[in-house]
């Protein structure tokens, strides 16, 4: 062992609401946990980049790093809006540890909620994607974002709801409480509805989720046909990789869980809850590069 | 008859493209038609209020109307991005006509697709709306917008074209001809398309239609399936209504006679060409107030 061999390493998970981060020592101790400003590299590189360099700065304070310490520190970092290895690599340039690795929160994600097990992610908050992992091979779906993907999303249930909405305000589609509720939002008026559409972001759309998933619960069967189309997107994934043996499935993020009475008999056999976050995941990455480096 | 008796009438078919206006006679001679630019009021009041006086001041002229013709002259808009009644009223004051009706190019388009019979009008391009008259009255679906609706239109047909490309991509869907062309297209990279999906407008969604259709026309069993949709979709209107008797169906703009073989041959039997454009329509509208007018 020289001096430039790692004692150090720092995982972060980060996306559009902020990141958080911690740095270990070898023996897996936290030295060190923060959090920090809005990381979504496709919505902002520049402040991504700034939020991040300050974020890895106070850790690496509150850790007792000096620069050369933290230049050593083996990181992983999971951002969400990482669509590609040269987005990864130019932002992996503009920090400042050497041993680096950059990947959208699909991997750490997955690693946080399966430990070693073998299995698949559903994780569904305002977007969505499920990943699913067989030993060291990763497989995953979706991660597009709201305009031709996030199926089962928070923001998708948000607009399929409004949709629903309009066609029960056309008569092609059959009233219920959960689309009574949300017309009295928007005061029976279509024309604030299409307005609220021109311009709302998904997470605007996703604040209807928590009506859907409710209504669902009370029988609704409006909210239930959305909640169902939403696990058959799941379920659809789960189809494409057929699991097998003891293979679990965890549903992770703030809508993920509330999907568990829409699967089929079979799949819900295979719930466990997530072993840890997107955080512990990157950790644990992280962790495993630095075992390699020092293996090598 | 007194020298306020109206000796003119005005139509106007607008829209996010620009919009198209005559002026005529009692006798239905046309004594100006021109041109003017964008008119949707949803997406910018200000500039649909200059372009509208700025087309009725050119035709005006052309027509050889001073301002107390103009002024006496009755008009019928018919614009889209007219959502409610309130709206109409504050455009229709800022007009220089004073007996001005203004609508949303729903009323317009069925008055020119129908003149005088009975039934019902899809009018699909980059958006999409169903009109059924029946006698005095006008029953409407859809004409929401993309984001919660626009079903079957172009902008409908090019995002849901995009999405099953990127559920090709997952392994979710079969991959055709027109998917690996659309994916041709974005360089089999999907972090380009997701750019794009985060930015572009309706019309930019629309150009993918085309393709669409003309992927159908040929077989192609993805493009065959978002056809059928739209195609669906319009069903699901006129069964709504029950069309019966001899009631028409005309299939306008310029995606919708591209879904007259995939509806059912029940649908099929009712199909009539337009008998004129929304600026036909508008002026109906128009010479019908004119003549209560007179009549009163």
């Amino acid at each position: 062992m020289n001096d430039t061999t790692p004692q150090t390493y720092l995982g972060l998970d980060g996306g559009g609401s902020g990141c958080r981060l911690a740095i270990c020592d070898r023996s897996g101790r936290r030295l060190a946990e923060t959090r920090g400003g809005a990381a979504n590299y496709t919505s902002d590189p520049d402040a991504t980049v700034r939020n991040l360099r300050a974020a890895i700065a106070a850790a690496a304070q509150e850790a007792g790093l000096d620069p050369a310490g933290l230049a050593s520190c083996v990181a992983h970092l999971g951002l969400a809006g990482i669509m590609d290895a040269a987005q990864a690599a130019t932002l992996a340039a503009a920090m400042p540890c050497d041993r680096i690795t950059v990947t959208d929160d699909r991997p750490t994600t997955a690693a946080g909620a399966l430990g070693s097990r073998d299995g698949a992610v559903a994780a569904v908050g305002t977007g969505s994607f499920v990943a699913v992992r067989r030993g060291e091979s990763l497989r995953h779906f979706g991660g597009w974002g709201l305009r031709f993907g996030d199926q089962a999303s928070g923001a998708w249930l948000g607009r399929s709801a409004l949709e629903r909405c309009l066609l029960v305000w056309d008569g092609l589609s059959d009233p219920s409480q959960l689309t009574s509720e949300i017309w009295q939002r928007f005061e029976d008026t279509p024309a604030r509805m299409v307005a609220f559409g021109a311009t709302s972001s998904p997470g605007a759309l996703a604040e209807f989720a928590p009506l859907v998933i409710d209504a669902a619960a009370s029988g609704d069967a409006q909210g239930r046909a959305l909640m169902q189309a939403g696990a058959d997107y799941i379920e659809s994934c789960l189809a494409a990789v057929e699991l097998r043996g003891d293979e679990v499935l965890c549903l992770t993020g703030g809508i993920g869980p509330h999907f568990a009475e829409y699967l089929t008999p079979e799949t819900r056999q295979r719930l466990c809850p997530p072993q840890g976050s997107a955080l512990d995941g990157a950790l644990s990455l992280a962790r495993a590069a630095l075992d390699g480096d020092i293996a090598r």
